[in-house]
């Protein structure tokens, strides 16, 4: 069966002049006539069936990494922040390098992060989570009581409400890392909310809810009762494991489809209200001001939205013409994504991409769309359409509701213009 | 409406008695009556509705950590090898912490490891993928080219043939890590390698592939044509990110549902040809010694199977009695898993547990049961059944059919004896 190579052997080629031709011919891809793909190197020369160079050494064994790394050469793969964007890193945000993902996972290390007083650190075993108010039995529960409550396991997407809040007024930062990368897509395991709150007998005239972190800036948002009793998750784990220090450890509240300021981190208090408390982040933050001057409030659900992914600023095309592969994610707040179209031409016209791998409520979902590149420049769109038929708009449309003062909620499609050589830049068409 | 808390602000707990009643009312949780959990803890003392230790500290910023890694309470959360297994790490295993995993994504730093010659380094701007043999034109394609094909996003389990091999003979592991650790489940973004074999032009006499690995090993096996082309990836993210170094980084081919070691890591080479290749790790290993010197081989598919991973040896019960949660995993190489059922008593009354979170084809599904424990010692098991009907066998019907000279495919019920006390041991009944 392997006589071909191993007639082979005495061939001249070194591992170096291997893969010199394998280089070689991976530039000659253009022109393919195979239906599914281009991209294809031909192995004509003998020398690339050369085997005399395969790996001698030894690598790591099963000791060396009791917890895995990424490889050396993923370096560059890491959250990033604007050092121009905060006062002080403490109080600040990173961004998910989503140019670099793929699937709807986000891996944990690579979560983007926002505090408004740095990660709170938290021994378990000294963490507790109090529920008081309008209850009939103040409760205080230990990690150990809340693992003795049911639990259920979602993936849902968590963005900030200022995600892409510096486009409102223009295309501003050269890469979707820094334009929607404040969001990531986990798996969580938690105990419904609503169970905690039926322990302590919530009362009848509650209507309200202020979960609160344990870090320095003691984050409070109101949470209208019946989202609590509906979705919301005390989580404990992200993908499988402990939640990162960086994502609430050990406990974070779960608010499906709202804006991640809602989640609240460190959780260790939830009172019960009949009415909202106004605290800071929902009136001097997290509100969206109209160009009349008035703000609207409680805009909790995220709407519609999605980004191409690949190309984008910070991942060029690297190849000039032919077959491509266009990559992108969508979310929405209300549901599940139905369908995402994609515009080659900034709006003009259409098509529909392909929507690949698990489809759940309030999860991203991975998108793709598959063509044949001439060459020429590109004005790359993508816009999403959710399970409620709510179609994402064009900035030019949000602005004619909006106005340009808000930082938030900016769901707006994004275009990215690929020049001739596949380099790709942030741009606004109207 | 925080009146309550802030009249309360005089009183005089410190933070440390606020912590210390706090353990105090956890250890009074027996007896609820409320119909959702008897883990509770009742807020009687004023002083845990103390509110002025609100930390003070800043913590780290959002520069401190590109990638994040998990909060130093966590770190026991490790895959750890058995040193007396192997004669040497870089040939050995490494094994998942099932026991301290929740939900159905394994983190990728947590992902067993199982190696033949250590792990292979590989510059992915060097790396490339041969195909050749019985096709119409022979391919070398480097990384770039791969991402010009269509890509899928699956989430797969992936388990050695060998998970749960020490115990054929009887109990002898003392952790559901050890039994059952070899085991992860992530999702894997890859092209078809139907694609890719149709880009070469599989010749009509083609009916086998041998993948071949680029560390020392070269390890190889040969894959049926009929898999390839049915749900074969050429993967090169797992859970979004880039494969791991020690899970195949750059390459690695997925054969879902079917043994781990034909998922060939450092995927360098492809050959197509009309018979197997009878390689070592076909013959010699990975095949399944019968009672009467016969061995079975091609034993592929990995058959339904599903482990409790809490409580077990290394994660006992903290209470003695009451409301307990029993988490566990569950997963078939055949399809999804359809009902997982629990025994408390070794086998005799079986209850259906509940499945929780996405059931997807040939992924791990997780499943709870909860229960009030009276205290009383317990011979915790489950079993699966998949959506072809097939019901996970206990180890006497297994060792009937199959003898006790294989280390592979061993899929029998596994038990766990609960003392009185919550401490948990490995047993065996019959």
């Amino acid at each position: 069966m392997s006589k071909a190579i191993e007639g082979k052997t005495a061939g001249a080629g070194s591992r170096r002049a291997f893969l010199k031709s394998g280089v070689a011919a991976g530039l000659t891809l253009a022109g393919s006539a195979a239906a599914l793909s281009g991209a294809r190197a031909e192995a004509g020369d003998p020398a690339i069936l050369e085997k005399k160079d395969w790996n001698q050494y030894l690598g790591d064994g099963v000791d060396a990494n009791p917890y895995g790394a990424p490889s050396e050469f993923e370096k560059s793969v890491v959250r990033r922040h604007v050092a121009w964007l905060t006062a002080d890193p403490v109080s600040s945000v990173n961004f998910t390098p989503l140019h670099e993902l793929e699937g709807i996972i986000t891996p944990n290390g690579l979560c983007f992060e926002r505090h408004h007083a740095g990660i709170a650190e938290i021994d378990p075993a000294e963490h507790r989570l109090m529920i008081h108010g309008l209850v009939e039995k103040p409760l205080v529960f230990t990690m150990q009581d809340l693992m003795r409550f049911p639990r259920e396991n979602r993936i849902y997407f968590l963005e900030c409400a200022a995600n892409s809040g510096m486009e409102w007024r223009g295309a501003q930062l050269n890469g979707c890392q820094f334009t929607h990368g404040m969001i990531h897509n986990v798996m969580y395991t938690g105990v419904p909310l609503k169970y905690l709150l039926a322990e302590a007998g919530v009362k009848s005239n509650a209507k309200w809810l202020l979960p609160e972190g344990a870090d320095a800036s003691a984050m409070t948002r109101s949470v209208p009762l019946f989202k609590a009793l509906d979705d919301c998750l005390v989580a404990f784990k992200m993908n499988g494991e402990a939640l990162r220090p960086e994502q609430g450890y050990p406990l974070r509240l779960v608010v499906p489809g709202w804006e991640g300021n809602m989640w609240v981190k460190w959780l260790r208090r939830i009172e019960v209200g009949d009415m909202p408390w106004h605290h800071r982040e929902e009136t001097s933050k997290y509100t969206d001001l109209m160009e009349n001057g008035k703000a609207r409030r409680f805009t909790w659900e995220m709407d519609a939205k999605s980004v191409i992914t690949n190309p984008s600023p910070q991942a060029p095309l690297t190849h000039t013409s032919g077959h491509t592969v266009l990559s992108g994610v969508a979310w929405s707040g209300r549901g599940r994504v139905d369908r995402v179209d994609v515009s080659l031409d900034g709006g003009r016209n259409w098509r529909t991409a392909r929507l690949d791998g698990p489809s759940l409520d309030k999860s991203m979902h991975r998108f793709y769309y598959e063509f044949d590149w001439d060459g020429s420049p590109l004005l790359l769109q993508s816009r999403a359409i959710d399970t409620i038929g709510y179609v994402q708009p064009t900035k030019t449309e949000l602005r004619a509701v909006r106005g340009v003062n808000s930082i938030y909620h900016n769901n707006a499609i994004q275009t990215w213009h690929v020049k001739a050589g596949g380099e790709v830049e942030n741009v606004e068409v109207s």
